[in-house]
């Protein structure tokens, strides 16, 4: 049965441009895909479908976190003192061995839910840890919620602390385990997962980052990629320190990038590398050719000291870019917060060379939706045929003078936080809050 | 009569180190001052005292912002696509002309108050408009609240639009009709007035900055500061184009620091001079030896890209720091909000020079408090004698895990809002919250 929804109605076809509409009416199938936007009800052939009438309330596309780690939850905010190799060391990786243990992990694992929850995070691209059972029960409590989730077992076996590494066989086994109990699909037929993503929580091949995965490590990965042709998510060019070190360990390779694309990890599936910071030149090069996908995270990039990555040289080269809270490298979920940081890190880019402009508002919230979205599927825009991922805003305390419908919105994104979300939309269904 | 306050106590006296008591004591006597802090009550001589249990909360001092524009609240989080020149010209001015009108400013600068105390802000230094009446009825409105504040009706008369610009005789008696108005010393003894500030609310010695002003202006400034021995507020080095732009403007200056004291307005009297994100070299050498103290506004200078002021630099050579929240050209109120920026803008100075050591949380802590307190007196600091400014945060939901109470206050910074916040003092008394 159709569902419409009435309110003013702002989202991004393209990367410079919302599309604004006044009391608009928004359709919705049975399937929960989007069928139109108009300004009247009678050109969504709407007459009897039930209408839900926001009133004077925004509606919008729901945010998609690229790049995030359920098991850093614990740290968030915390130990903001180091950079990256020690910050792992210290904290990271100590914190992440307490997963071995399901009864630690659950209620850890709800509270990272119920944060995206929160925050109107409807999709998300996901670290869980080496443990097969904690990741299956992170899969399953997303599942629970009714939220989108690219969920990864980390693939680590060199370079950390006892506890973190696994054989690559155990790897590929647990990985198997988690692929045939996850994904309602046969597995004969998994060439097509990747466009279809017909079950809303799927597995990602997730190789931690060069320096933690040994050559048969990444190659197993590169396989099981291919076999069950999975998505692939990673780290890539963050610090210098480690792009010096992933050159000692992969010596034969061209550039960060390659030492992936030698074991079939980088766009041979849909990829989204983390962070790009200093990604440049040939490594560049190599992105563009293959789509993969940047997840930019900016409070992450200065939290670590790490530097500030060069997103408008991305958008130009056509590289797709979508935004991730890294939490807790970064130490806020909001991918609102995001959009106010990767502009702020563009115009502080801008300061320094004023030769390519920073980004506009528009286009940080494209990142978040739309471009960030497609690695989910159709996912992050109001066109139809777009799944309807959606948040209702109601941000009459922030409203409190003659403002545009432009200007509500980037004041909610400046100002607003998870009080003024109260709708939050999963491929048509309404997300109640997840139990902690 | 002696009041108590039980809690975890947290506060900088010294710029690197927190001070953390663990259901500690806090007494404070008759005149709203500290007289001790203590692990017990005996120590205290407070057997008698009536005791305010606070639990599990934090007792931490309250924030300061040592630079806000209240007439451009309307304007917080809007229009953040243009630098500081042509944002002057399109946004803040035409919004700044309409505070002619108390009936237009009583609703907004009611507002401006309220987000200050919902952000823990419990002192700052303000910058109003040319516009008198208005002026005056928000340092009544700031009395009302039992808000401490230096107000500044602002000095305008050149490069701005009609409706902005006043006479310099206009501007010397209105400035003498506030400060009749709103002290309660008698003015013959106005010379003790900036130690003492035995009233919460001050007139502050403004001129916008010296775009705005003629000579005549910056003298008469100069001399009102002099005469009735009152702070000095202004904008300094912001953004390259604007000092060239002071550079022929005053072109006998040596620098734009010393442009403002060939007229008595760079620490004559105690000044507060906001950004300097390009002072360096004499200028610098200039504000050490007067004491000028920087208001370090980190989200403003990045979301007008201006850059990022060399704070490290300041504090090795003295130079007294507080933060600023600078709104609208920052875009948020949360003193707190500023120490996680300015911790942030310190790590991408030092990944591009490593040669001198980021912020710390402590010493982004000691800026908001001890040192940006120090422009209001006594205040920013549990040390006995000082004001009793403090906040009591209630950081149950954040405090899942085992945590310390410097994890805890580390992750109220970063992760809290207003919220937690669940008493707030000014000189001893707590503050309700303000009638919008």
């Amino acid at each position: 049965m159709k569902k419409i929804y009435k309110a003013h109605i702002l989202y991004t076809k393209e990367k410079n441009h919302f599309e604004v509409l006044e009391n608009g009416y928004l359709a919705v199938d049975a399937d929960g895909c989007v069928t139109g936007v108009a300004a009247d009800l009678a050109s969504l052939d709407g007459e009897d479908a039930e209408v839900t009438d926001f009133g004077n309330r925004l509606l919008i596309p729901a945010m998609n976190d690229l790049h995030v780690h359920a098991p850093q939850y614990r740290n968030q905010g915390i130990a903001m003192d180091l950079e990256l190799l020690p910050w792992l060391q210290n904290y990271t990786f100590p914190e992440e061995k307490k997963y071995a243990e399901t009864a630690y992990a659950e209620p850890m694992y709800r509270r990272f839910i119920h944060d995206l929850w929160r925050f109107g995070t409807m999709r998300s691209s996901v670290f869980a840890t080496i443990h097969t059972e904690s990741t299956r029960l992170l899969m399953n409590l997303f599942q629970e919620a009714g939220m989108g989730a690219l969920v990864g077992k980390v693939g680590m076996n060199r370079n950390c602390p006892e506890g973190l590494s696994e054989s690559v066989d155990d790897m590929v086994q647990g990985y198997e385990e988690l692929i045939h109990s996850t994904l309602n699909a046969p597995l004969g037929s998994a060439a097509s997962l990747c466009e279809k993503l017909s079950t809303l929580v799927t597995p990602i091949i997730t190789p931690r980052f060069i320096p933690s995965c040994t050559s048969e490590m990444l190659r197993a990965c590169g396989e099981l990629a291919a076999k069950y042709q999975l998505p692939v998510q990673s780290h890539l060019s963050e610090n210098k320190d480690e792009i010096a070190w992933v050159q000692e360990l992969e010596p034969e390779s061209r550039n960060y990038g390659d030492a992936y694309d030698r074991y079939g990890l980088f766009g041979q599936t849909p990829t989204v590398m983390a962070h790009c910071v200093w990604t440049d030149g040939e490594e560049l090069e190599l992105m563009k050719q293959r789509g993969v996908m940047v997840a930019h995270c900016p409070t992450s990039n200065i939290n670590l000291a790490s530097g500030i990555a060069p997103i408008r040289r991305f958008l130009t080269e056509g590289i797709p870019v979508g935004l991730g809270s890294d939490v807790s490298g970064g130490h806020d979920f909001s991918i609102f917060r995001m959009m106010v940081y990767a502009v702020q890190m563009s115009k502080l880019r801008y300061q320094r060379d004023k030769s390519s402009a920073f980004l506009s508002l528009a286009e940080a919230f494209w990142m978040a939706t739309k471009s960030g979205g497609s690695f989910f599927g159709r996912v992050g825009s109001f066109e139809p045929g777009y799944e309807f991922d959606a948040l209702v805003i109601d941000d009459s305390d922030l409203n409190h003078s003659d403002y545009s419908l432009l200007e509500r919105l980037e004041r909610y994104v400046y100002l607003g936080d998870d009080r003024q979300i109260v709708h939050r939309f999963c491929r048509g269904k309404e997300i109640a809050e997840p139990r902690i």
